[in-house]
């Protein structure tokens, strides 16, 4: 019996376990998932930077850098596109690099990289589970919609997703409240029936402050800021947060 | 003579020099000066990186993640200070790196020496010549307003400067507008009278935005991001830029 046929039977309501199913009350229907770091593996644009002559130590800086200057942008009333910011960050690194290739030919190998990342070992599984227990699921991008498509269309999830969501259409980036505004709408639900699943506590507490559920993926031993809201949930990994939701 | 005297003969006005005095028409009175990697040199933290068992290039990945959860913070409608994200910031690297330090400790040490930091060694000549030519110079930044007090007391600046401003006021960091509204603000005088001076683009495209001339101090070879507002000036260093300002 999976969750959803617990719930319909009222067993959840009879017997309610908070440490599994916290946010009972109001339940969330619509799981909300942020793409980068948090359903895809990241790490091989490292070797796609050392292919243009700069180190593969410089991924961290160079992804912090354009979420820095996107959010930026945003809160100073403009906006660009994901590419365009992280192909700024690109030939940045590229002409402050010695030894590194054109500026343009180094933004455009990396960017490249993007639409082919792999998905973290436990996304399928996890994605599966929270599906088949009858979870409504969107993803919500500072990237591109297109590269999300591309990346869970490969790995076979496309079925399970209802819409693959970026920022083009708030004009604004995560963690701006229009943004998830905009998924919300897109999903035709309100902010209490939805929950974000991320790997980055900027978003947990953009999302926290726009009234959605919060679940912290955990993926690193790094500890939450205290900065930062705090996530309803916090599981290590997608199957792990499936269990906490209910499902089996 | 000088700047100043020289406008007060009429000499600009007759024989106006765009290359040097691009903002003639309203000429800037006021210049507001960004603080990080602006007027101080932050690679000396590596260093402490390195004290409390982190890689030193480990700085640039923390300075960007710190500047992205400050700002997005302020994004999502939150704020908090410089020193608690920076915190929340070394706690995580610590956290992550086999042999660092214990968190606290770690954080705490880093810290510690912003206050310590030195200015480039172009500023004081720089400072000195724009003030000089009669300049009215404040300061502000997503920092401490202590902490760049304390720097530059320690170089014998601080005779140069009417205010030094952070995002305590506002409660918002910058490049939101309200942060350029209380430097404007404090010194008295409409937009249009004032300059901000910063090494980082997302500082010049928000002043730009808020109506503030900008200028853009080029310390490496990078290039200006295609996806901020352009500069009005663009300086290799402060004492390039007084002479483009008319300070002699």
């Amino acid at each position: 019996m999976n969750r959803e046929e617990q719930e319909q039977q009222g067993i959840a309501l009879l017997a309610p376990r908070p440490e599994l199913i916290p946010l009972a009350a109001d339940r969330p229907r619509v799981l909300v998932f942020d793409v980068n770091e948090t359903l895809t593996d990241m790490t091989p644009l490292a070797g796609l930077l050392e292919h243009v002559g700069l180190p593969g130590h410089l991924l961290t800086a160079w992804f912090a850098g354009v979420l820095r200057d996107g959010v930026a942008l945003s809160l100073a009333g403009g906006h660009a596109t994901f590419a365009a910011v992280a192909g700024d960050g690109l030939r940045a690194l590229a002409a402050g690099e010695e030894g590194a290739t054109d500026p343009e030919q180094a933004a455009a190998h990396v960017l490249a990289g993007l639409p082919e990342l792999p998905l973290h070992p436990d996304v399928r599984g996890g994605v599966r589970a929270l599906r088949a227990a009858g979870y409504r699921l969107a993803t919500l991008t500072n990237g591109s919609a297109d590269t999300t498509r591309a990346v869970l269309d490969r790995a076979g999830l496309t079925d399970c997703f209802e819409r693959h969501l970026d920022v083009a259409g708030p004009g604004r980036w995560k963690p701006a409240r229009e943004a998830y505004a905009y998924a919300l709408d897109a999903m035709g639900v309100p902010a209490g029936a939805a929950l974000l699943v991320s790997v980055h506590p900027w978003d947990i507490d953009g999302a926290a402050r726009a009234g959605l559920a919060t679940a912290w993926l955990r993926r690193t031993s790094r500890p939450y800021p205290t900065t930062a809201r705090p996530a309803d949930l916090t599981a290590t990994a997608l199957p792990d947060l499936a269990t906490r939701l209910g499902a089996t």
